[in-house]
């Protein structure tokens, strides 16, 4: 048997690297960006520890387009290479300079924040250029430049340069079918995607700046202007600062900063901050919510030691967070691998919890010390609270102390206080006790006005999700049960002790039933008598409460029984046996003129419920103008 | 200057395939079997051109869990290898050998539909595995067997196996944090989801087949079993076959293969098959669409020589037929890629383009040869096409013919038809072609009613999208114009030279004015005086066109103007001064007598529109139910 080892074709690395190590080419500047502010963040570290013996000062990186020379220039003012290095990093690839280095400072480099891709992302340059020249000059004494050219192919070249400055200038002959990486828009819109929070000013050209004009100039004089660096980046944005430096107003200034486009202001946000047992930093923003779920997705920024990576946030973020807005900032979110693997990885798990839990414990702390606030606050945010307490258990037992139940009078409470105050009058007379709630305050108006007379208290529920989570209180608290005010009359939904006593004798009731059946005919609506107080309606069209949740609960996804959605919508005529009204069309003895009276009382009953349509409505409407005259 | 070699540390490739070639770990399989695949389809293809001397056989390829020994076993009966070939194959990290095999047998080849990502796929099983073994033994006469095996070291070891068939084996030996794939059901599911339909088939276990009993056995006796190979694959899955040997009922099959848990038949099916100037095959499907357009895009699987690739055909398909369902088999997408990237493809645009051609095609046979059909099925098809119309000008310019435009009525006109029909009676007094239409028979019943009186034809136009095809309509057709039938009132609509004389003087209608403008006293309502016919409705809500659609544009996202979606809505109110109700409302004296006319009349009139809600509508109804009695 021979042993031996594997021996990789080198011809073979470069289409490799163009074909499968970044699907997106764009990302080379970023790589290259990354490199150069490592470089520079080096010597910072260095010369902090006084290993390196030169001036620091206040160093950038510029890129430059020349448009004409095909040719794109990354030059910063790092650590430079010397001839050795050069051979080490760059001539072996996949050899992992930031991993030596990281080895042998370890602790300090990690608080400066150095990561480095050295070594591989260089190579990405190749997926935009037909040759990459490098001049370098090494920050060590004596050190003298070097002069590196590649075509692509393994050969390289190597020798002097004549480079003046400490630092390294990368070369990019950008290829034929690259060209959009020569145009100066295309080239800031990079810069803006994924180095607008690096840490080291980026100078892209230069802009004119308007200064004051001298003592004593005319009106007429234009004024002074001087050219300036165009610095593209904010090398210090506010997740990267400690939250006791900042006050509101920087935080609003740097969600337009994030967001240039939107105009709205955001509710409120959440710092976060946390080195163990994983490093993260970010700041999330709460936007007003419309009501539609799935839009405004997407809006959260993910930055690896402030460059920007990527802003589909799923698996590192729980789902119902994902409508939130703003950035997180973590190395230890692996890049590169599936989303599954992500959704299993064991850090990213401890990192989504603490998110989850920063939030309860963000929005617990802004109820507790404004409720007025939170309450004004409550309907654009509900829907997210709403989906979280169904998605994720830990935050349902946080919010369950928060979240609000407003009545359709504009009151705010939580579910223990709803529950103190409507205990006495809402609990029925099998100790159940009764919620109700309207989805609609405008349709539903007459159930409600019906409710109110009784002294109930009635919510208004109107989130798409809200069927969901009435589901799942009724099941985790005790006793208790939500109904839609027009899911039965109100003495039926709170059912008491006490029963009215009908005016009609029972043969009376069959044949006032007989005479309404004749003309309803309808098998979508059941006629149901009911003895109610005399000045309640004469009657009413109700909807039960659990056929028309199942069927919310399907249409929105999840939940509810098979093949409800489908199920053509069933009704009850509710008629109260004690009203004038019904007493008369009992009496009326011309099947005509009782017809004409029931139809005409159907038809209002439907009004009031949103069922009278097309040409019910229209007739309706005709016979009405008649009447007006 | 010095010259050389760029090296490449090989002590770092593994980690490297590990973490940046593959994302998503689960694809070990799907490339061990595509390797497996095409060596038993060269092995095919040696033999059918008289290169090999062996019996072919039916070959089938078998995968096997040792969950005790923590292996994984993929077992083919193609060509296998020698010892030179597992040194120039596996050896050489980045050696493609697919390739200069398809150099050698070019043309016959790519026929038999081999591809191989031959030499990288195979190590993308270090990805799971700690270590390697393979056992091969070649076609080649004599060949003695070999064995392979590789820790994901570099180094490895080779020598002779006691293999006796034909074909390779290959031996993982899965790592700690992969020991989900030593679950017979996570095996099963990677299966099923990138193998379903591989060429060569898959056996995976074994399961039980009841045999007939033998004759004269008793009625007790069970019936005789047997163990059979599983096999988990359909190796001649319908697009692979020509369209003249496929009937309805096969593509219907094939429907439910893809989608087993889709209950509704599909729609029709368009046969995707062309092999200039690429190779494409495939088979998609209009399923019943709803509204929603969001929740139901990717549906379409991609293949690539029957190997499931993805199912976001974003950038492949154009946008508007993501909502379809079914396959797209071509070897010459570019994978690995980004979606700016495909979308800039040459290939990838031609192939688009083709898809769309072809739909459109289909679409107008259906149409042409069974227009009775085609028209059932419009409502559930219209949203395709019209979203294609809006986005692609190539498939606006066929649609038009056969795109269709319903009326209230259930009648189906081209707008070539609609034209020629509506042309006499609903050009206007300035030559423009004026199509009513509703969006809601229900809601608009009686002005689609008042249009119907004149003799106009009103389409019924609902989808989502309809005001952006309208708008696109109006300006690439000329002298039209849509208008919804609630817009204005039926003689403004479209405008004759005849005009109604005024029952009213001048006077009166001022005073009449002031009348009604003193009760309505809301803003958003304009009082508008007009002469109709004295059988016409006294009031009439109406909702001028262009800035409802502009709002709505607004809504369904792009177009219309900025800032139109939060406009308040605004109505007129239309007042037939020729109606005898108006005139006793200007003759009645009593102020307070008057207002309960006019508030009657504007109740009615919001009625009709939809626009009685809440407090206003319960007491109109209470008010009402008084009248009854």
């Amino acid at each position: 048997m021979a042993t031996g080892k594997i021996n990789v074709s080198v011809d073979n690395i470069f289409p490799l690297i163009k074909k499968f190590l970044y699907s997106d080419h764009e990302i080379f500047l970023r790589e290259l960006i990354s490199n150069a502010t490592d470089a520079t963040l080096k010597l910072k570290h260095l010369t902090s520890i006084g290993e390196a013996k030169v001036d620091y000062g206040n160093p950038i990186i510029e890129v430059k387009v020349d448009k004409e020379g095909k040719k794109l220039h990354i030059i910063d003012q790092g650590i430079g290479m010397t001839q050795d290095e050069v051979e080490k990093y760059i001539n072996e690839v996949a050899f992992s300079g930031a991993e030596e280095f990281l080895n042998k400072y370890e602790d300090g480099a990690k608080d400066a924040g150095i990561i480095g891709h050295f070594g591989l992302g260089f190579y990405s340059a190749f997926m935009v250029a037909h040759k990459v020249e490098i001049f370098t000059k090494s920050f060590k004494e004596d050190a003298e430049a070097v002069h590196w050219t590649c075509d692509g192919s393994p050969e390289f070249t190597l020798g002097k340069a004549d480079k003046k400055d400490r630092g390294t200038e990368i070369v990019l002959h950008i290829a034929e079918d690259s060209t959009e990486f020569l145009e100066e828009n295309r080239i800031s819109e990079l810069l803006r995607k994924y180095n607008k929070f690096m840490p080291i000013p980026i100078k892209f050209g230069t802009r004119t700046e308007t200064l004051p004009k001298p003592e004593g100039a005319k009106e007429d004089d234009p004024a002074p202007t001087k050219e300036v660096d165009n610095i593209i980046n904010n090398p210090n944005p506010a997740w990267t600062k400690q939250p006791t430096d900042l006050e509101d107003k920087d935080y609003k200034e740097f969600y337009r900063e994030l967001y240039p486009m939107q105009f709205e202001e955001p509710l409120f946000h959440i710092h976060l901050n946390v080195d163990y047992p994983f490093n993260l930093t970010g700041i999330l923003y709460f936007p007003k919510l419309t009501n539609d779920l799935n839009i405004q997705k997407d809006k959260i920024q993910l930055y690896q030691n402030q460059v920007f990576v990527t802003d589909n946030v799923e698996g590192i973020v729980p789902e119902f967070l994902t409508m939130l807005r703003g950035v997180i900032d973590s190395p230890d979110i692996p890049l590169n691998v599936s989303r599954s693997y992500l959704q299993a990885d064991g850090a990213v798990k401890k990192i989504s919890s603490y998110i989850t839990r920063k939030v309860a414990d963000k929005l617990n702390s802004l109820f507790k010390n404004n409720r007025e606030d939170f309450e004004k606050k409550w309907n654009d945010i509900k829907i997210v609270i709403e989906y979280g307490m169904l998605s994720e258990e830990k935050f349902f037992e946080k919010a369950d102390k928060f979240a609000l139940y407003p009545t359709v009078d504009g009151d705010y409470f939580t579910f223990e206080e709803l529950q103190e105050k409507i205990k006495d009058k809402q609990t029925d007379k099998d100790d159940k006790l009764v919620i109700l709630y309207a989805s609609d305050k405008e349709a539903q108006h007459s159930y409600i006005e019906a409710a109110k007379a009784k002294g109930y208290e009635v919510l208004l529920l109107d989130s798409p999700i809200i069927s969901h989570l009435m589901q799942k209180l009724e099941t985790s608290k005790e006793k208790i049960s939500f109904a839609r005010v027009d899911a039965d009359h109100i003495d039926n939904l709170i059912k008491k002790e006490d029963t009215q006593i009908s005016k009609l004798s029972d043969e009376e009731k069959e044949k006032l039933k007989a005479n309404l059946e004749e003309v309803i005919d309808d098998k979508n609506y059941t006629v149901q008598l009911e003895a109610m107080d005399s000045d309640a309606s004469p009657f009413i069209i109700t909807e039960p409460e659990f056929m028309r949740r199942m069927k919310e609960m399907q249409q929105t996804g999840g939940g509810g029984m098979f093949g409800m959605g489908n199920m053509p919508d069933m009704y009850n005529i509710v008629v109260n046996t004690n009203h004038e009204l019904v007493g008369e069309i009992l009496n009326t003895k011309t099947a005509k003129k009782r017809e004409r009276l029931i139809n005409q009382s159907i038809d209002l009953a439907k009004l009031s419920k949103g069922l009278l349509k097309g040409q019910e409505l229209t007739e309706f409407i005709k016979r009405s103008y008649e009447m007006v005259k």
